[in-house]
C-alpha cells in the first residue's frame, strides 16, 4: 500500500510552502480532514483483491436467500446474473474500483444496483459486511493455503529428486558448522523434507480449523430472517457454519495461524538458504548454482553471488514480523468487530506472496543444484570425523562401555593430530599402542562411517533410498 | 536465570574497584575466561526442570538396550535401579545439581556413576547428548500441552456456567465499542468458549505432530548398532520414531508451535481482560469482580482494581516476545545442532508458566464474576440498538428492499434522536410519518431484539441455551 | 510490492493447468528460472522512490571527480546535465523504469548514457552501488526524520491549544480506568505533548547518528583514487564521512533507529487513540469527534464510529512488526554486503508512510474534538474520588502520619459508601464521628482538589496554563 | 520467574489428585482466589532488585521533606537512620523479603515501621507508590546504562588492541561470503568499533532523554504539599523533575529506549558471532578461540565448537524479543498508570544481563583471539579478488570510462579462469592481447591491492593504523 506518497517529495526545495496551508491537518498535507480519513479508513487497494471470494460468497446468500423464500425467484436469478457479470468484468480489467466506496463489498454492491436496479439491495438482506469480509477473507486464506501445501510439495520432489541421485555422496555432518560426522548429501536433503511435511501438516490443519462459515453471523447477533446457514456453508464448501455469531464476526485466528505456520516454513527455508550461501563460498565449494538463479558481477565474471538464497534467507523478517504485527493488532481488542481488524489482510496477502516467491525460487534453486561430489568426499574425510566409528567398535567388539570407549578414543585422535595425519592413516600397531585389543577389523572410512550407519532415519545410502521412496509415498502420493 | 548479578551493585560506590583487576574481561567482571563461559554456556539451572523426562528417556532406551541385547541384563538392571534411585533423589530435594556439570544429563549421569560404577558408562551407547535432549524437550512439551488443554478446559467450564446463568441477560452488543444491536451476556461468553476451542485444537494438533521420537538419531547420522527405535518410541508413548536423524536433533518445531497456540491464547484472553477491565469502570459497570481478584487501596477502600485482568492482558506481551525470540533464534540455523538452540528452553517454560497462570487466573475472576443484569439492560436499550430491527421488520413485513429499509430507518432514528427519546418511545404516528405502512406489529425492544435472533449461531437466549448444551459436549465431555 | 499476483487467481478453476508445465519451477509458476529470478531479485518497483537522493547523491559524488581532477571538466558537465535532465523526466512522470535494469542506481546510469553517450561510465569511478545505496538509504530516511518531526510539532500544536483551552476543565484521573484523583483535561493532553517531545528528541538523535556519508566506501574497501570523502560528505549535508568503508556499506542501524522511534511513537499514538475509543463510547461521552473524523452507519445515523482512532490504534502493529522484521534480517549477517539487506527499504518506507498517516490523522481528530466538560466534570466528582483530599488534609492541618491518615479517610469513604452519598455530601459531624479534629476548613470538591495540586508538573489550572506556554516555548518556537 | 513450578511435576502419576479439589480455580491449582492472585500479583521476587534505588530515591524524598518543613527534623533523622539500617541489612543478607507486602516500596516501609515507628509513616507524605517505581526503576536503567556503556568500551578496546596487531593482515573481504576485494583483518574488526561506538551512543542519548524525575507526581496529579522536586531531583542525578505529573507516572519509554539500543547492539555481536562461527570452520580457518573459549567434545579431542559464539548469536532472539514483547504491553493503554506496567521490570533486567554476558564473553573471545595469517592471506589471493584493481588502473592509466574498464577486466578474468590461474599468475603478453595498452606498471597482489586503497576510511594499513589511534581517542579517552 502506498498510502502517502510525499515520501518522494522530502528532498523537495518547496515542500515547506505547503506547510502554512493547513498546519492543523498534519503540517504537510495539503488534504483536509475527509481525504485523511478517506486514506486511511478506505480498503479498497488491497481488499479488492478477494473479488472471487466475495462474489463467491454473494452468490450462494443470494441461493439460499431464493431457496428459504426471503428472496423472489426472480430477484434472486437478476441478482445472480449481475454478479457473474461483475465478476467477468473484473476479470477482464473493465471494472472501475472506486476509493469513495470503501472497499470491494461496496464498489460490487453500487456494480449491482447499476447494473439490475433496486433488487440489488435485497442482496444483503440478513447479512452485514461484518460476516461478509470474514467469509471473503477466510476463502481467499483457504485457497492461498491449498496454493501454499501445492508449492511446498513441488519443494519437496525437488528435494527428494536430489536427494535420490545424491543418496551415497558422503560428506561431513556438522555440528557448530565442526565436521560430526560423515552423512551424506541425500540424507542432508531430507531433513528439510521432513520440515515441509510438518509445515504442510500445519497448513492442513489449520485448513481444517478455518472450515467454518461466518455467514449469517450478521453484524454480530444472528438475524431473525429464517436463514439456512447450514446450506451456505456446504454451498462455500464449509464443514458446517461457525457456532457462535459474535466469534464468527471477531475471530481472525485463521490468519494468524497461517501466519505462524508461514513462520515456521520461512525459518526452515533460510536454514537452507543459509547452507546454500555457506556452500556456495569458495571456502566450502560443495555445491554450484545455476546460473539461472546466480547473480555475476560485471567485472568479475567469476563471481556467483548466491542472491536468491540471501533474499529468501531474508524474507523470513518480514514474514515473522506480519505474524507479530497481527498478533499485536489484535491484543486487547473487545468484541465483536472494531476497524482495527481491517489491518488484517495486507499482511496475509504479503506473507503468502513472500512465501509463495520464497518456495518457487528455492524449488527452482535445488532443482538446478550442481553438487561436487568429490570435493564433498574430500571435506568428509578431514576433521577426524570417524572417530565416533573408533568408540563404536570398542563397544561392540570389545564390550568397553561407552565413556571408556570415548576415552580410548581421545587418545587415539590425539595421536593422529600430533603427527598430523588423518586416523585413516594409522597403522594397527599405531592403534594397539594405545589399546592392545585392536585387531585389523577396524577400518575407518568416511563412506564406510556412513554406510554402517543403518539404523532407521539413520544416514546409510540403503537407508536413504529406502527414505525416498517412502517419502514420496508419504508426501508425493498423487504427484504434485 | 540470574545470569549477572552486578545489576544490583550497580548504584554501589565501589564498582569502579573491579575495573582495573580483569579489564579486557567485559571491565567488570572479576572472573576469567572459565568463569564467563560456564555462565553462558550452562544449562542446568533451568534444564533441570526437564528430570522427569530425562529419567524416563533413559530408562526407556536402557530397556531397549537389554532387549536387544546391546547392554547385558545385569548391567541394564543396575542402571534401571540407580536411575530410578536418582528419581527418587531430586523428588525429595536431595539431589545436589552441579553446574560444571552443565546439564540435566550429565549431572544424572555422573550421579549414576556414583551409584553404580563403570556400568553407567554404558547407558550412553547409541545415544548422544544431542537426541536425548529433543527428547526430554519432546516429553516436557507434549506433558505441558496436557496440562495447558485441562487448564483451558476449566476456563470453557466456568465461561459455559457463566453463559447459561446469564442466557437471557440483555447487554449491548459492541462493534467500535459503541451500541450496535443487543445480544445477550451468555452469548458473549461463548465466543469466548469458541476461541478456547479453537486453542485448544492447535494444541491437539501440534500434540499429534510432535509426537514423533528422536531417540536413535544419535549425534546426528543415526547409528551402527542395531538398536530398536521403534520400541522405545512406543515406550515413551511416541506415536513413531523420527524419520530423519538429522531433522530429528535439529527440529524444535515443536516448541515454536507450543509457542504460536500459547500466542493466540493470550490474545484471546487479552480480549476478555480488556473486556474485564473496561466492564468494571465506574462508566460502564457491568460486572463486579470479587473481593478475591480485585486490588483495593488503603485510601479508596471502595476501589476494586482489576489487577488481574490487566496483568492477564499485559502477559500476551510476554508470550508474543518469546515466540518471536525462539524465531529468531532459529532463522538461517545450519544443519545439524547449534548450540543457539539451547536458547530454546527458557522461553518455552516461561511461556507455559506464564499462560498456565493467565488461565487460572482468568478462571477464577470468570467463575466470581457478578454481573449486573439491571446495568446491562439499561445500557441495552440505549443508544438507538434496535434500530435494525426496523429495518428487518420493513424487508420482512413490507417487502422494501434491504437498503431501502435502511433509508427509511435512518429516517425514523433521526427522528428519535431530535426529540432526545429512544426508538421505544416513538408513537405509530411518529413511525408511520416516515413509513406510512409500519403498522402496530412492529414491537421494539431489547430483549425482543435478542429474542428475535434465532439464526443458527444467533443471540436468541433459546439459542444460547442449546449452545451451552452444545458446547459441554463438544468440549468438556467428559467434564473437566 | 505485489511481488505474485497469482494469489487473485487461487480460487479459480483452470490454476491447476499451470501445474504440469513447469513442475520445478515450484508447481504454479509458468515462468523459468529467470523470471523468479527477475521477480525475487529487482528492488526498482520499490528503490524508485530514492529517486531524488540518487540523483543528488551521483551529482556531488562527479563534482568531488571534476574537483579533484579524476574526471575532465567537460564530461562532468555532461554528466551534471544529463542528471538534471533525468531528474526532471522523473517529475514529470515521463522516465521508463526498467525492471530489467534492476534497481534505480542502474536505470538512472543506463538512462545516462543514452543521453550523454560513454562518458557517463565516468561517473561510477571509485564508487561502487554499496556505498551509493547505502547514501541514497541515508539521505531518504533523514529526509523522512525531517517531516515526520514537523507532523509530530504539528499534533503537538493541536494537543497544546486544546489543552489551554481546557486548562481547567476537571475530569477524573485514572489508574486502571478506575477514577483515582480529579485533573484537568488540558492536564491530560499534556501529558502526551510530552511523549511527543520525546519521540522527536528520539528522531533529532537518530538524525545527528545517522549524519555520516559511506559515498567513497566503494564496494567495501575503500578506493585507490584520490578522492575527497569529506567534500562529497559536506555537499550532501552530512556531518563527515563515515570512518570505517566496511562498516559504511554494512550498516543499516539508522534504518532500525528510526523505526525503534517510530513504534515508540506508535504506541504513544496507540494510547490517545485507545482513550478517544473509550471516551466517546456511550458510556463514558467524554469527548465527541467531528463529522470528518466520524464513520456513519446507514442505518444508524447517530452512529459516530471512532474508526481512525480505531486504526491508528492497530497500525502500531505494523509499525513494531516492521521494527521486529528487520532486526531479524541483520541478525547474523557477515560483513560487508549481503543480498539480505535490500530487505531494508521497504518496511521503512512502510512505517514512515503509515507514521506519517496516523499523525496527520490524529492531529485532525485532536484539533476537531469537541470536549463535554459537563460530563468530565460529574464523572470527575463520582467514585470517592477527593478521598486522597481528606489524608493530605490530616497530614497537613493535623499532623498525622500519612499512613494513619490514610486509615481515618479509609473510615470516612467506608461512611460514605454505607450512606450512599459522595464525599462532598457528609456532613462535618459525619466526619467529625470518624475524626474529632476535623474542621470546617476541609472542604471537598473535584474542581478544588485539582486547583489544589500546584506541584511543579501538577494538575492546577495555573500550573497547566504555564505548562502550555512552556510546551510552546520548548516544542514550537518558531512555529510548525 | 518461576511462578508456577508444577510444569516440573507434569510429568507425575499423582498430578490428577489435585484436579477435583479445585476444578473451578484451573483444574490443577490447589490454592484458592487468594494464592493465585497474590502470584500473579506479587512483584517482590523480581523488583527486590531495585532495593539500592528504592533507599536512595526515598532518602532524597525525606531530605526534601525536612528541609521544606513538611516532616520534622526528629522525624525526618530517624526515617534516614532506618533507611540506611534497612540497606545494610539487603547487602547483607538479613533482610527478609515477603510475599504478602507485594513490591520493595511495602517492604521497605514495613520494615521502616519495626526499626522507627509510626514516624515511619510519614515518608510516603507527597508520594505514591506509582512515582516511586517510576523513579527506582529510572535510576536502575541510568545505571544500569552506566556498566554497559563500560562493557562496550572494554570490547572496543579489546577489538582496537586486535586491530593495531592486524593492520597489515591481509584477508579476503566478502560480499554475499564470496571474496570481493582484499581487506585487512584489522580494517574488518574496526567496523564493529563503530558499530559499538553508535551503540555507546544510543544509550548515551537514552540516559539524558529519561534524566528527568517523576517524584513528586505522587499518584498522577502532583500534590498541595509545598515540596520541592527541583531538590528531589537534584539529589538524585536528575537533570530536572519531569513536565507532566500523568505523563511521569506512565511513561516507560526509558525502558523500551533501553531495550531497543540492546536489540541494535546484539544484532551486531551477532553479526561478529556469526563470522566466528564461520572462521572457526575447518572449511574458513581464519582464526583459533582460545581453550577457555571452546568446547570439546569427550570423544574429539581435537573439536573447538565456538559455543559461546553461538549463545551470542542466539540470544538477540531473546532480547528482541523482549524489546517486542513490551512493545506489546504498552500499546493502547490508556492513562495513568495500569497494573500492566508491572510487566515493565523482567524483560529489562533479563535484557541487561543478557547483553552484560554477550558483552563479556565477546571481549574475551575477541582478546584470546590467535588469527592464522598465512590461511588470511592464501584466501585473500584466490577468486580473482583483485580484479577491481585491474579495472581501477585502466581508469587511471588509461583513461578508460569505469564502465568500459569494468568489461576490458571481466575478458581479463575469463582469459584466466579458462587457464585455471590466478590473475597475478597472467603474463603481461596475456594482459596485452585484451588490452594492449597495458603496461608492466600493473602489478596485481592482495597486500598492494588493499595497502593502495588509502582513501579516507579505507584499508590500506596505513589507514588502519591511522584509525585505530582515532578510534582510542574517540572512544576510549580516558582508558575504560
Amino acid at each position: 500500500m502506498d498510502v502517502n506518497d510525499r515520501g518522494d517529495d522530502t528532498n523537495s526545495d518547496d515542500t515547506g510552502a505547503g506547510t502554512g496551508r493547513s498546519a492543523m491537518w498534519g503540517g504537510r498535507f495539503a488534504a483536509g480532514p475527509a481525504a485523511i480519513m478517506e486514506r486511511i479508513n478506505a480498503s479498497i487497494d488491497f481488499d479488492k483483491r478477494l473479488f472471487r471470494q466475495d462474489i463467491a460468497g454473494s452468490k450462494a446468500h443470494c441461493q439460499m436467500l431464493m431457496a428459504t423464500g426471503i428472496v423472489s425467484k426472480d430477484d434472486g436469478e437478476a441478482i445472480l446474473a449481475g454478479l457473474d457479470q461483475i465478476l467477468q468484468e473484473i476479470v477482464d480489467g473493465r471494472f472501475v474500483f472506486k476509493t469513495a466506496l470503501e472497499d470491494i463489498h461496496m464498489n460490487v454492491e453500487a456494480r449491482l444496483r447499476e447494473i439490475i436496479g433496486p433488487a440489488a439491495g435485497r442482496l444483503h438482506t440478513a447479512r452485514s459486511r461484518n460476516d461478509q469480509v470474514a467469509t471473503d477473507f477466510k476463502l481467499w486464506t483457504r485457497d492461498a493455503i491449498d496454493g501454499l501445501d501445492r508449492d511446498m510439495a513441488a519443494l519437496q520432489a525437488a528435494l527428494i529428486d536430489q536427494a535420490e541421485a545424491h543418496a551415497d555422496a558422503v560428506m561431513p555432518g556438522f555440528t557448530h558448522l565442526q565436521a560430526a560426522q560423515p552423512v551424506t548429501f541425500g540424507h542432508h536433503l531430507l531433513a528439510y523434507v521432513e520440515m515441509l511435511g510438518r509445515d504442510r501438516g500445519r497448513l492442513r490443519d489449520a485448513r481444517a480449523r478455518l472450515n467454518e462459515c461466518p455467514l449469517g453471523a450478521a453484524a454480530l447477533a444472528g438475524t431473525g430472517f429464517p436463514i439456512d446457514r447450514h446450506s451456505t456453508a456446504a454451498a462455500l464448501g464449509f464443514d458446517r457454519p461457525a457456532a457462535n455469531s459474535l466469534d464468527a464476526v471477531s475471530d481472525r485466528d485463521f490468519a494468524v495461524e497461517l501466519m505462524a505456520a508461514a513462520s515456521l516454513c520461512a525459518v526452515h527455508l533460510s536454514r537452507l538458504a543459509e547452507e546454500l550461501v555457506v556452500w556456495t563460498s569458495a571456502q566450502f565449494g560443495f555445491v554450484r548454482l545455476s546460473d539461472g538463479f546466480s547473480t555475476g558481477s560485471s567485472i568479475m565474471p567469476q563471481k556467483r553471488n548466491p542472491d536468491a538464497a540471501e533474499l529468501i534467507r531474508a524474507k523470513t523478517g518480514r514474514v515473522v514480523g506480519h505474524l507479530n504485527g497481527l498478533l499485536m493488532v489484535m491484543k486487547g481488542l473487545p468484541l465483536a468487530y472494531s476497524k482495527d481488524m481491517q489491518e488484517d489482510k495486507e499482511p496475509v496477502f504479503e506473507t503468502v506472496d513472500t512465501l509463495t516467491l520464497c518456495l518457487a525460487a528455492m524449488t527452482g534453486m535445488i532443482a538446478d543444484l550442481r553438487v561436487d561430489r568429490a570435493r564433498l568426499a574430500a571435506a568428509a574425510g578431514a576433521g577426524f570425523s570417524t572417530a565416533t566409528d573408533i568408540a563404536d567398535w570398542l563397544v561392540r567388539e570389545l564390550g568397553l562401555p561407552f565413556r571408556d570407549a570415548h576415552h580410548v578414543t581421545g587418545a587415539i585422535v590425539k595421536r593422529a593430530e600430533e603427527r598430523g595425519v588423518g586416523l585413516e592413516d594409522l597403522s594397527l600397531a599405531d592403534l594397539q599402542a594405545v589399546e592392545p585389543r585392536i585387531t585389523a577389523d577396524l577400518r575407518l572410512d568416511p563412506a564406510g562411517s556412513a554406510a554402517a550407519r543403518t539404523s532407521f532415519g539413520g544416514t546409510a545410502p540403503v537407508r536413504v533410498r529406502e527414505a525416498c521412496a517412502d517419502a514420496r509415498r508419504r508426501f508425493l502420493d498423487p504427484a504434485p
